[in-house]
This record gives C-alpha cells, structure tokens and sequence, in this order.
C-alpha cells in the first residue's frame, strides 16, 4: 500500500485496443456525423458502430459485468474513455457516452431488480437509448436545483407529473425517460423531488421541439419536453420517493467524472494535432515548433493534459475506494471542462485559418467542448461549493476537539 | 487643440439613426440567418437590406461621397460602425462589411479612375459584391504573407495567373475579385508582389468548393479558388506591378480597425445581454446580478469594451490624421479580437445552457468572433510585430543624436 | 468639438520639463531610497527634491494656483503624474503624491477659507506633510466602509473622538491628519459620518506603531493611529457634520485617478527597462527581444499601458467636464492596478536573476505596484459597483419612458 | 501493481510529526526571520532549529542513510517537504533547503567516497552549509548555459579558475563551493563543462557583495563570486571532467522538484490563512466566504493546489522508478512555480491591507515565491523544452517503425 502511478496491465491492453479500434472504425466514420444537423449522429450510426465495439468485445465499459457491461472501475475507466473520447463518436460506439452511462450507474445503484432487468439490460445492450430529464427553462431548476419547478402529485391511483423540461440530451429517440419531479408528503416521506422512470409511449409526456445548440455530437439532439398530466403507476417510482436530490448526487459525481474522461480525449486529439502541425507546418523560416509563441501554446495544453490526468484519476481512485469526494469531483470537473476549452482553442490557434474550417474537427471540438462548462454544474456553482467546503473543512480542522 | 473625447454630433445623430434603424429593420431579419447552412446571408436577403439602408441614408457610410458613400471620417466610423455591429446583418446592412468594406478603401486609394468607375462604384451602390484574394492553403502564404506561391507572368500580350487561393471570403458570387501573385521583375518593376483585378466571368478562376467554417455571417461564405491560366489584360493591374505588398497595408491598416469596430459591437450587444439576463433572472434566492462571480464576468466585460472603445478610436483618430499608426492599429486588432471573445463567452456563461442554445444568438456570436483572432493577421504575428516596433522605438529614443 | 486626441502644447512642453527633471535629478536620488527601511523617503530627502522642483517651476502641479499650485485639469495631470510616476521618488519631489495629493483636492473643495489658511497653504508648499485617517483594523472599515467603528460625540464643548485607525499612510510626521469617525445625529445634521481636522500635537492622537508593508515607498510610512478621548473644537469640523462618506467620494475619485497616472509611470518605466534589457541581452544565439515568448510578454505590455493610458484619459476628461464619472473611474482604477501588476511582473521576468535583485529597480516597482489592487478600493469592491451600476444603467435604458 | 494514491504509512506518521514540530518549534522562531535584513535567517538560528530537528529524528529527510540522513524517496519527501514548506524556516530546520539540499543529491551520486566523506557528511549533519556556483552575470551563463564564461585550464600541476559568478545562493558562510567553469580537452575528456569543489580557504574565491533580492528567505543570502586565478587540485574535480552540463541535470531534476515541494507548502499555508480568514472576517454583512469574488479565489487556489500536489507526486514517483521524467519535472516546475505565485497573491488580496503588512508573512510569502519562476530555469525556458519534447515524442509516435 502505497503510491503507485503503473497503470494495471490488463487496462493498459484494453486501452490499446479502444485505440487501435477507435483509430480503424470509428474516426473514418466521423465523416457522417455533420456539423450541423442539429441533431447529432443518428442512430443508425450509433447502432453500425455499437455492433463493432461489441464484435471487438469493447461494450459499455462502465456498465457491471451482470448487465452485459465490462465492469471497470473508474480508475480503469478514466484510461479507456479517454482514449475513447479521442473521437466525438468513440464514447457513442463503446455505449459509455452521456446520458446513458450516467443513467446506467444510476439504475445500477438505485432501481429494482424488475426495473433493472426492464430498463437497464438493453440500455447496456445497446438496444435502446435513454434520457434523464432534470434541467428546466427560466425561471425553473437551473444552476439552482432547488429551483424545481415540475410537481408530481399521487391521485390515489398513480402519479401525475406536470412541468416543461429542457436541453433534455437524447430525448428524441429514447425509449426511457428519467423525470426529475417535485413531490409532496407521501406514505411516509417527506416532501422534496422524486425521480419516475416514464416509458416512451406515454401520452402525457410530449417532445415539443430540438433546441438548436452550439454542440451536436448527441444522438438525439437536446430537446424540450413537456409533461401534462403524464400519468405513471408507483413502480415507477426510482429508488424512494423524495429522495430525488441525493439521487441526482449519486448520479452527478461519478456522471461528471466520466464527462471529463471523455472530453480529456477530445482535448488530447486536438494537441496532438497541433504538435504534427507544429512540426510540419512552416512559416517566418522555420517550423511552427520553433517559434516561441507556438512553443508557448504547445507547453500550456502539455501542462493542462497532465494536470486534467491526475485530477481525474485522482478523483475516480477516490470514489473506487467507496469515497464521495465532493471536493475533487468539482475540482476536476472546474478545472477539466476550462482546461480542455483552452487546449482546444490553442490547436485552433496553431492551426490559423485551417483550424477554424470544418476541413479538420477543431472547430467541432470548440463547439462540443466550450457547453462543459456548463453542463453538469457550472463553473461558478462548483467553485461556489468547493470554496466552502474547504472552509468548513478548514475550520473543523481548527475546532477545539 | 486639446485632448477632446466628445463625440462629433452629427456622428451622434447619425448613430442614433442607425441604432433604431438595426433594432427595427436588421434584426427582425436575423430570423432568416440560419446558423448552419455554411453559406451565410442570401444576396436576396442582402439586397433588401441595402435597400432599406439607402431609404434610411445610411448606405456605405465609409465609402467616399463621390463614389456614392456617406464618406465618414474613420472616428465617425468608430460610432457608426460598432453601432451596426449590434447585428450581425447590420454591416452587411449598410454595406460595410468585409471584405466589400476593404476593397472599397483599397480602389479608392489606388485605383485608376477607370477601374473606379467600372469597379468601385456599383461597389458602393451595392449592384454587386467583391472579394480579396490573398491567403493560400499551406504551405502558401498564411500568417506569414512572404511564402506566397501564386505567380503572374508577362506573356508578352497578357497576365497568367497560377495558383490556389482559400478563405476567399465571399468568393462565391463576387462580381470581381483583386487577385495577389507573385510577379516577376517586369517593365523596370522589381520582382514582388502585384495585385489584379480578375472578373467573375474569367474561366481561369474557377471556385472550388465552399470551405465549412466555424463562422458563418459571411454572405457568399469562405471559398477555395483555383487560378489556372488565368489571363487577364494589363489594365487589371490594381496601382503599379511589384507593389502588392504596400498596397495589401493600405488595405488592411483601416481594414482591420473597421473590423475591430464591427465585432466590438457584436461584443457590446452580448453584454447588454448579459446586463438584462443578471438583472432578470433568479437563483440562490437572488438576480443573478448579486452574485459576486456573475458580477465580476460582468465588470471585466465592462472594462473589456472601454477598453476596446478607446484603442480604436485613438488609432482611428491617428489614422485621419494621416498617420500610419503601424503600432496602434496592431494593438488595437489585438486587443479587440481578444476581448471580444471574452466578453461573448462571458455572456454565454451568465445565460447559462440558455446562452449556448440558437435560442438567443450568443451561441452564433461565439462562432463569429473566434475566427477574428486569427482573420487579419493572427494574435501572434501582430504581437511578434508590436515587440519588434516597440524595441525599436526604445533604441532610437537612447541613441545619441 | 469633436474627438481630439491632440495633448495641450503646453502639457507637452510641462512634461518634458518634468521627464528632464525627473531624469537628472530625482533618479539620481533613488540611491538614498533603501528598499527595507520600511519607513519610506526621509523627509530631508523630500524636502530637497522639493526644493529643486520649486526652483524648476514644477512644485504641486495639482493643487490650484491661489494656493501655489499649478492649477493643472486631471488631463494635464495625466501627463504630467505619469511622467512624474518613473521614479517612485517623482511625485513626492513634485509635491502630488498620496496621501497629499488627495488632502489637497480635499481641503480645496470642501475646507473653510480659515482652514484652507491654515492647512492647505503650507501643504501646497511642502512645508508640511498631512495624513488621511479612515481605515480600520478589522473588524472596522475596510472595503466596507460602513464598518466605521471610530464615534466621535459632542460633549457640548467639544468633539471627542475615540477609535483605532491603522494604514494611515504618512501619519509619522504629518502636521495635520483627516479623521473620519461616526456621529449621532448633531445639530440638525443627520447621524452619519464626519471629518475631522486633528493637529499633529493633540495629545489625544497616538502613533502606536509603524505596520511593516510590502511597500515602502511612502514618506511616514503606514502607522496605526489611537485616538483615546482626542478632543478638537467645532471649527475642526471638515465642512458639514454627518457628511464625510459624501466627502470620501469627493477625494476618492480624482484621488484613485492620480493614483492611476502615478502608477502607470511606475510601469511604463519597468517597460522601458524591459524593452532596453532585450533588445541588448542574448541568449539562445540571438537577442531576447527575437524570443517568441520575451514578444509576447513585451507586447502584452505595450498593449496594457495603451489601454491604460486611454481609460485613465477619459475618465480624467469626464472629471475636467464636470461629470462624475463613477463607473469610468473604477474602471480605470481596476484596470490601472491590475495591469501595472502584470507590466511590472512581466518586465522582471524579462530581466531574469537580474529582475529580482535590487540592482535594479524592477523588485521595489514589484513590492510598490502589488498593494494598489486593495489600495482605494480592493478590485472585487469596484467590481462589485461597476456591474451593478451596468445593470442599472441597461434596465434604465430599456425601462418604458 | 495498479494506481494506488494511499500514501504509504510511515511517510504520514512521519509528516504529522513534521507538522507538530512545524507548529511547536519553527513557527515561533519566524519572528526572529526580519524580512529586511536581506541576507536571511542566521546561522545561530539555523544552528538551533537544526539541532532541534535532529532531536525530533526529523534532520536530513532527503540524504541517504549512511550519510546521515533519513533517505525518503521523492515521493515521501514530496509529503514530507511540502509539510515543512508550510514555514519558510521549516526546510532550513530539517536541512532539506536549496542549496544544501541539491548539492547533497549531487555529491551522492558523483562524489568519490572521499568528497563524500570530507565534504557530503558534515554537510548531511548541518555542520557546515554549501553553496553551488553557476549563474553567471550577463552575458554570460543564464537561462541559456552554454553561455558560460567561466573557465578552468589545467596548468600541469592544479587546475586554474576564472571567472564571475552570481545570485551564489548562500555562499557566504559556505564551508565549500561547487563551481561550474568551461574546460578545454583535457587528458582524454573532450571540451565542455566541469564541476570543481572549492573551500572556503581558497584564496582565489572572493565574495564580493550580497546580492539584494526580493526573496530573503535563504541562510547566507545571495552573493557575487570571483574567481581569480583559483587554483585547486585535481583530486577537486567533481566526478569527470567534461561532464559538467550532464552532472547539472543530474542535481537539477530532482532538485527543482523538491523546490516545488517546499514552495507548495508555503502555497498551502497561504490558503490555510486565506481560509481561515475568509470564514471570520465580514464585510457586506457577512463573511467574507460568502462573497462570490472571494469564493472565486478560494476555489481557485484549491483547484492550484490540488494539481500541484499531483503533478508533483507523479514526477517523484517516475523518478523513483528510475526515470529520468525531463518532460514532467519541467511541467510540474513551470505549473507550481506559477501556481503558488497565484495562491499567495490571492490570500494577499483576501486579506487586504492585512495581506500586504507584515502582521502575516503573506507579503514575505509573496517575495519568497516570485523568484521562483526565474530559479532552476526560467518559466520561457521549461515552456521551449516541454514543446520541443512534445513535437518529438509525438512525431516519433507517427514514425513508420
């Protein structure tokens, strides 16, 4: 028992083969996802490329093994969604992109046997999609989760949820959907939010329309959904009801661990093409490599990829160990999600006009990475909560015992 | 004679004209621009703007009176232009946008008066559209214009120009492209470079494709142009053979300070966003406006468009002066282009996933303003060129006289 | 009446008097400031420079010319303070450095004729040194000055003040000092604050100690004061009872604005010294100033002193027109002191070992520059009142009229 | 074999007895450190905090057991360092302070076992202090050193030096002196740099005067060295000749890394103070934790911090493992060099006027820390080198193999 950076052999091999698997079937395919549709690849696409990973023995790495997933450890998995992410359709192709990896550990923690084995199972497969539906427009939950403004109420006979939700990722398409409601006292538990698994076909649940968005690498697109009288039975109820915010946690701090494996892969794609350009490219007599300003750019992403490695690993080693690390799941995703901006934008740079034409990915990079900062919590709610935890932490460490 | 920072009042006048002209005309039409299409505003959509726009007397307020312009002096169009800026269809608007904008300076500077008839004129009137033909795809000339590989030779009888040319802004359907090649020494002419004016109906220019750009308000988008043998006769030279590099400063000197003035509006319009946006809407029991994080976005946008207003209206004001203002304007380009890009990614960042959906063009704003550290001359050349003036000055300013 | 950048002609022939002055005699006299005294310019020193700016006509430029000054309007002081501001010991030989600079605009506003006699003249003339008495240890006024703790009561005879001031830059050595203590409701005025004038020898005014500071560039140094049962009489009494926060504002903004121009020659000389020091050092076989990242650095430089130069020109012009100019001083002071930081930072990286020694100036500019980001108002606090003020400014706008 | 962060047992006993004697024993004795003596703490306290030390077994963590020391690998002195940074007399306590430290892990691995026993023994004790001498005054050896002008010729019977060296950290009171001086082909070694051990008693080595710096932390302070016709034996040669610029790198990866350690701890008592600070003092009508700007800063000194600890931790653990990690000591250097620049400043501004007295040694902490972007390779430096690397490492990665 000490510190030790080896990676374990068999994820250094799995990783190999993402990316020999991501270099050979799954970059060729990026010429169909297009910039702007809107509405992300398509499923066609996303099952093509699911089937190969399967084939390659690559499936839902995050999921657990009695799923049909490979059961990694997020130690294992900040290696290979990395490595995945080095493709804006590698996480879609090894079925560990968001929103269904993050409801796939969701279920995993929190739902029935009967509603793992009717949901989970082939979301794992790859046979369907999913979609968590949390997020609401202005002025409904935000950045503010307390903000909630969706109620579901108990009729007696079922539940009957009422709101408007939006930028619900993948929504089009999904056959599940995971509904964040508000909910009063009920049997016993207290009033607060309660999570309902609501089946595609339901009638009162409705898309109304895809919100157009600086990113487009989602199946599904990002969408609004309006609840009216969306009637569910109780075994749709996820987990215990009122008990939906600590849920969202259990979802959150490993979700945005993996957003960040994932969007570290972009952001080293986009270095490494700014080190081959650096090298080859000339101008003012020289490579670009030899001039200091590029030199600067070069170093910088250098120092941000490492620091975003360690962070995340950190981070992911820490919840292996059965810890909740609050604190530096937020630090790694503040840090992680501008880090990535930034590398992202110098390969832009140390590309000049080329890096902003659609002829390399960089600009789809830009826009697919710059919503990170939003996403998940925003960079200014987590450093509102990493700032005082460490001065909770701070003064606990000071208190008289 | 004294410093004097009030602004002229028919300037005023005529920016308070254009700020109601851009709210009721300009940006009802912002409707029609769709994000996506790669190919920026329609020339239909084009010239009923320009329509309203010459009803209004608003129409090319840079272009001299004697070739149909409103014939503003660069610190009026410091106003007038940031004004327009507040939409991106309002420099197409009244236009003077790029590259129209540009090669309006440059004909006006340089070319014979017949060329100014035939080319200029219906420029002006908004008949027709033009395009500037300068950067080459790698390894041609890029942030470093010496590495030019289009040439020109002397047939004896006509020029025949060889060479790829990309991100011709506005190419496609241009009425007439001023066309930069390296030509040999010719008529008691040194070697260098020389510019020709080649028509759109020349079947050795020929547009190749349309290149996909994270930017899109360009009508006639960014192009690649290939010039096979492309002849042309000796009063298509634009000024004397041999000088296409000065006159390229010509251009560019008050071209890149007319596009700080346009995107610095972009940027003030994403900040009064923001403003409304803080003032508005709620979270953590208060407007977003009391939030010490939120507030600092939006004092740094604050000081970031002071900023900006006073480095261009000193170069602008150097410029009608007639000064070359060699270091102010690249100072300014520098500066504008950065902080632009931070002002809009604050403001996005205040909106929230709101900020990057197209349901308020922020997201659009992004897209736009990126490019504009590297159109013009990147940050990197323009801050290597600041240095290199600034020791100089230093040395002569101690060197014994 | 139009934008003018043109400086008066004679602000140009003052300021190049005041560069030569500045040059031969008061850099001369940098030798005898020691960086760790910790007590500032002796006051034989200043009194020799003052002496010699006397005899060149250049002695209190700011302070109107009834009481011996100059008379000069903030833009002219722009100018002159600036050039002043390239030794730290400038504005002292001058007579315009904090805290006099700032009492002087004070007592010409606001004092009594009789007070004006007796305070200002002799201030004016650099027989006397005065101190500013309104900082608090915590937990009394900072950056929030409604945390006055320091009461003064009218005991019907006279006013006694009691409290505990420190930061009170100058007090060791000042004639007189500016208390500024909290007062019930008196004579029709409202509770509120007030000012006081305090002589240096009333016994009920106590110089505990001097507080060692990162700076040392003060004459008197920064002491803290006790004031314990001070009693001074009615005419002590700075203009009205109740009104002294109103008066704060009165001094605070030209005084944050000549702190700006000072500093900003603090800077421009630490620039100097970096674009001399590379363009004659080499290493890696060529000078510095051919380094891509020593061009960075010098051109981030260029370009934060031109913003700078602007913001504080403007503002100061605001201020001649009679405006208030809230919001574009807080601009230019948070703008000014952060980007004095990163000029002063950037020329000692350029000097390498040398840059952090004391044989050259740059580590004192260093130790100078850094207090200003709290000096006058922390950064966060104007922050915090640009952006509010912005967003009031944007709902007004908008507001139906 | 797999990533594992659980430090090892022994190293955290061993930290939390660093950091009670921290706490007990060198904290109180900071009041006898007067910031402005310029040539740091004396050698009487070093003596005693020293002798304490070894009381406590905390003497010599990094020095290998048979010399003294306690031996820790880099990645316990990583805890152990950092621990006793948290006081800038903490690493001289337990003498693990530049330079002594650095020379220790020189003479370990290239000293013959006479050097070590006459020379790295008492060394290892804290009977004697050293000082390494390579930095030469412009123009010669700096950042680039192949600039060395310092020289050694072998006259047949000693060898001669000649040469200027400064910022010779701690020479005055250096029982012994390590200098570097370029030698020409020499029995068999080819020209190149050589490392010679010079005593005290030389009559050949002189120091001139103390260097004032911004930073006083260092015991002997830094000096200017002549070396005039300084003659020494050849059993004075430091492993081979020739090898001078190799033996550099051999004391400079480890060594910049333990710089970063010490200089981390300092960067974690600032937050420590920043926090504690943040959670007591109110403005605004409450703490000042509950202000967003300030939150900002506490978030993003943790989030420094955070990375700093591992980018450390990942650098001395390849180290431990026998690599030669180039590439992530100069990441971690350049990272944490800035990093705890920016800690520092922010729990200066934190505090306010408080920050930048002498009342807390944050100010001290600010000097201490500025240097040490230009110590063992200046920040543009370690940027040139990371890039290069990087274009390397990547372009041999695309190579055909």
């Amino acid at each position: 028992m000490a510190v030790d950076f080896t990676p374990d052999p068999a994820t250094l091999e799995l990783r190999e083969r993402v990316r020999v698997f991501v270099r050979d079937e799954v970059v060729p395919a990026e010429q169909e996802m297009l910039p702007d549709t809107g509405t992300g690849p398509t499923d066609a696409l996303r099952q093509r490329l699911q089937r190969a990973a399967k084939e390659h023995g690559l499936l839902a790495p995050t999921a657990p093994v009695r799923f049909g997933g490979l059961g990694l450890t997020l130690t294992a998995q900040a290696e290979i969604l990395r490595e995945a992410g080095h493709s804006l359709l590698g996480p879609l192709a090894l079925n560990c992109a968001a929103p269904d990896e993050g409801n796939m550990h969701l279920m995993h923690r929190v739902a029935t046997p009967e509603q793992q084995e009717k949901y989970l199972v082939p979301l794992v497969s790859g046979a369907v999609r999913s979609c968590f539906a949390m997020t609401e427009p202005s002025p409904g939950a935000g950045s503010d989760p307390s903000m909630l403004r969706t109620t579901a109420r108990w009729d007696g006979d079922a539940w009957a949820i009422d709101g408007r939700k939006w930028y619900i990722t993948g929504a089009d398409g999904a056959a599940w959907t995971i509904c964040m409601a508000s909910t009063p006292e009920h049997g016993g538990a207290p009033a607060g939010a309660t999570m309902f698994l609501v089946d595609a076909g339901n009638t009162g649940m409705r898309i109304t329309r895809h919100i157009g968005s600086l990113d487009t690498g989602f199946t599904g697109g990002h969408c609004e959904v309006v609840f009216d009288d969306c009637r569910v039975s109780p075994d749709a109820v996820l987990g215990e009801v009122g008990r939906g915010f600590a849920y969202a946690q259990v979802r959150l701090a490993p979700a945005r661990l993996t957003h960040c494996m994932r969007w570290l892969g972009i952001a080293q794609r986009a270095q490494d093409m700014a080190l081959d350009r650096a090298g080859e490219r000339e101008a003012f007599g020289q490579p670009l490599a030899g001039l200091g300003m590029v030199q600067q750019m070069l170093a910088d992403s250098e120092i941000d990829l490492a620091a975003c490695r360690h962070l995340i690993a950190h981070a992911a080693w820490l919840l292996d160990q059965g810890g909740r690390a609050r604190s530096e799941t937020a630090v790694a995703k503040t840090f992680v999600a501008e880090a990535v901006g930034r590398v992202v934008d110098r390969a832009v740079q140390v590309h000049g006009a080329l890096g902003i034409s659609y002829d390399v990915p960089l600009s789809l990079f830009l826009r697919e990475v710059r919503p990170f900062r939003i996403y998940d919590g925003a960079s200014e709610v987590h450093r509102m909560s990493i700032a005082k935890r460490a001065v909770r932490r701070r003064a606990a460490a000071r208190s008289p015992q």
